[in-house]
C-alpha cells in the first residue's frame, strides 16, 4: 500500500521501537499536528513520554500488531532489526515506510553489499562466510587485515571482529559465535562520513550536507558539518546517496555510512532509518531529519535541507549526560536529552549541537 | 515552595491547561528529557497527544488536583484564568511558577494597572467601574473614546466594548453584562508591540527582541521581528519588561503587551504565561519561549535569546489551517500545527514563521 495524498494533521503515525529515535520522531510529528502511536516491548520506553498512544508488546505478537495496524495511518520504525515478518505482516493493511524490501536489504550485510556493488558504487571487497572452511577461503581471497561481521543484527560494533596478521581464523569464527557472516576487506580510510537523505512516495529526493563522523569504541562520538573534505568529494557522496535511496525505492530518511580514501568514496553500510549522524539537522536551520522523515512517510512535501550554521554534534553516553547543567548554560549549544532511565555505560542518553556561524 | 536545585531530566512538570501553549511547552520539555503531566477538563485536549500523563478534571476538582500535585515536581499553567484558589491550593505541596501573586495581579485589570503604574511605568488612564454611577464618573474623568473592559476573564477582545462619542454609558454597561470593570482611556498608538521575558528562581532575567504585533478582530494576526521602531524605543520596551518581571518576583516566561505612541511606551496588559507574540522564537535561532519557560520554572539556567534571523509569525485561524500543504512547501517557512479537532471560526489552529536573513 502506498500513500498518494498527504496524511492530514490529526492522522496517526505508528512507530515500531520506543527509543530516542522514535522519541525525536514523535516530537517532530507533534509539531506538525500529527499523532504517534509507539509500539515497543519495553514498558518504560522513552518515546512513550511524548506520544499519544502506546502498545507494549513483542514485535512478533501478531494480535497486538493487528490492533496497532488498525489504529494507525502509516507504519514506520526507528531501528533496522525489526523482524522482516513483522514488517511484512502489515502488507495490505496499512502503508509501511521504508518498505520491507529496503529493510531486508539493510538487514543482511551480504544483500546490502551486493545491492550497492550492483549499482556500480564502490564497496569494500567482501565474501560470504557460512563456516570455518568458507572463512579460510574468504581470507585467502581478501587478505588481512579484514573484518568478520555477522550478516545480521550488528550495530555499534557488536557482532564483529578484526582479523589481523596474528589472529587465527578459528578464533575469529568463535568471536562471532559462528553466526552466518561476511568477511570485509579492511578499508584504509582517511575519513568517515555519512549521507542523510530523504525520499518521498512521489520519488522526490532531498540530501543534507555531509557530516564527518568520529567513532570511539565503535560508537559515534561526534558528527561535524561541514566535513573537511573537498567539495567534489562531498558532491560525490551526496550523489551516491541519492542513487542508493532511489534504487531502493525508499520512502523516508536513510543514513548511509561511507569512507573517504583519497579521492574515493566507498559505501560502508545503510541504516534504513533516521541516523545518529543526522542529529545536527535539529538545530542548524533546516528541517530536521526527524521532521523530514515524518514528512516523507506521510506523503508531505519534503522540507528544506538548507543549512544556516556550522555544527558539531556530540553524543552524551552513559554518565556523560550529567554534563547537562554545564551544557545548558553555553550559548550556541542546543541540548537534547532522551528521557531514558538508567545511564548505563555507553548508552546514548542525549546529544548536543554546538553551532558556529557558517563559514563561506 | 521554591526550587533551589535544577530539576533533573526525568522530572515531571505539571501543566494546567491542555491547549496549544501547553502542547508546545510539552514538546519543549520532551526535548530536554522532562516529562509533562497535563491537567485539563477537556478529554480531547491537544496537549494530551504529546505528554506522558494526563488528568481530565475540572480545575476545582480538588481531589484530582491533589493526585496531580503528588505526581509532579513543579506546577505551571498555560492560561491566566486559572482559578486563584486552584493555584493557591498547591501551596506547601509543590512549587508553582509563575506564583499565585503574579497570577492574581494579571487576572484583575485594576490590580494590574495599579501595579504597573506604581512602578512609574506609563499606562493608559484608568478608573474602576462597579456600577452605572461609577461608569459615568469614570467617563467624566477619562473622556471618550475609551474602552470599558471587565476586570476579569477577558481575552482576544472578549469582555470589552469601546465607548465613543455616540454610545450611551448604559449601552456600554449592558455590553459587558454589568460585570465589575475598568474604564481605560483610548491610547492613540502608532504601533502595538510586546515584550517576551523570562525570569528564573534565582532572579536571572532574559528578554527577547521585541515583536511588532498586528491584530484583526482583536485576535493576533502577525508578529514581526524586529519591530519597525527605533533602537531607543525597543530598548525602553525591553527595560520596562525587565522591570515588570522583576517587580512581580515572577518565575517563567511572561508576555507584556505595549503600545508605542510617538516616543512613549505604554504598558497595556500582562499575560502571565508564554505568549502568542513569542511564537517566532521557535525558529529564529534562539532558545524558544517554550524551552525558556521550562528552563525557568525547573530551575535551569535560562537559554540564549540571540536571534539569527528576521521573522514574521502568522497565526492560522479556523479553516486557514488548510493552507498547511502550500506552507509546507515554502522554503524559509516553518509550520506548526496544534493537533486540534474542529477548525472553528477564529480558533487558533496553528501558525507559521517565515524567516529571512537578519538585516544589520
Amino acid at each position: 500500500m502506498i500513500i498518494r495524498e498527504p496524511l492530514v494533521p490529526g492522522s496517526t503515525i505508528g512507530i515500531l521501537g520506543g527509543g530516542q529515535l522514535a522519541r525525536m520522531l514523535a516530537l517532530a510529528a507533534g509539531n506538525l499536528g500529527l499523532k504517534c502511536h509507539i509500539f515497543a516491548p519495553e514498558a518504560d520506553s522513552a518515546a512513550f513520554q511524548v506520544a499519544a498512544a502506546r502498545s507494549v508488546a513483542s514485535y512478533t505478537d501478531f494480535k497486538a500488531l493487528k490492533d496497532f495496524a488498525q489504529r494507525v495511518d502509516v507504519v514506520t520504525y526507528e531501528f533496522e532489526n525489526v523482524p522482516a515478518e513483522t514488517a511484512s505482516y502489515f502488507a495490505g493493511q496499512v502503508p509501511v515506510a521504508p518498505g520491507v524490501a529496503a529493510l531486508q536489504t539493510a538487514q543482511d550485510r551480504i544483500a546490502e553489499k551486493t545491492f550497492i556493488a550492483g549499482l556500480g558504487i564502490p564497496v569494500a571487497p567482501f565474501a560470504e562466510v557460512s563456516d570455518q572452511a568458507s572463512l579460510d577461503e574468504a581470507l585467502d581471497l581478501i587478505g588481512r587485515p579484514s573484518i568478520l561481521k555477522t550478516r545480521r543484527f550488528g550495530y555499534d560494533g557488536k557482532g564483529q571482529t578484526r582479523i589481523d596478521g596474528a589472529k587465527s581464523s578459528a578464533a575469529a569464527w568463535a568471536d562471532i559465535a559462528k553466526a552466518p557472516a561476511i568477511l570485509e576487506g579492511f578499508v584504509r580510510f582517511d575519513k568517515e562520513i555519512s549521507v542523510i537523505a530523504a525520499r518521498g512516495w512521489d520519488g522526490q529526493i532531498a540530501v543534507y550536507d555531509v557530516p564527518e563522523n568520529h567513532h570511539e569504541n565503535h560508537i559515534l562520538r561526534t558528527s561535524t558539518v561541514p566535513a573537511a573534505i573537498s567539495p567534489e568529494t562531498a558532491a560525490t557522496a551526496r550523489r551516491l546517496g541519492g542513487e542508493v535511496i532511489a534504487a531502493l525505492d525508499y520512502v523516508g530518511v536513510i543514513g548511509i555510512e561511507m569512507f573517504v580514501a583519497g579521492e574515493d568514496v566507498i559505501v560502508n553500510e545503510i541504516a534504513p532509518r533516521v541516523h545518529n549522524s543526522g542529529h545536527w539537522t535539529m538545530d542548524a536551520g533546516c528541517v530536521s531529519q526527524f521532521e523530514q522523515h515524518i514528512r516523507a512517510i506521510c506523503g508531505w512535501p519534503l522540507g528544506s535541507v538548507e543549512r544556516h550554521a556550522d555544527v558539531v554534534m556530540t553524543n552524551l553516553l552513559g554518565s556523560e549526560i550529567n554534563r547537562w547543567r554545564e551544557l545548558a548554560v553555553e550559548p550556541g549549544v542546543r541540548l537534547h536529552v532522551y528521557g531514558k532511565g538508567e545511564a548505563r555505560r555507553g548508552r546514548k542518553m542525549g546529544h548536543f549541537n554546538r553551532l558556529t556561524p557558517r563559514q563561506g
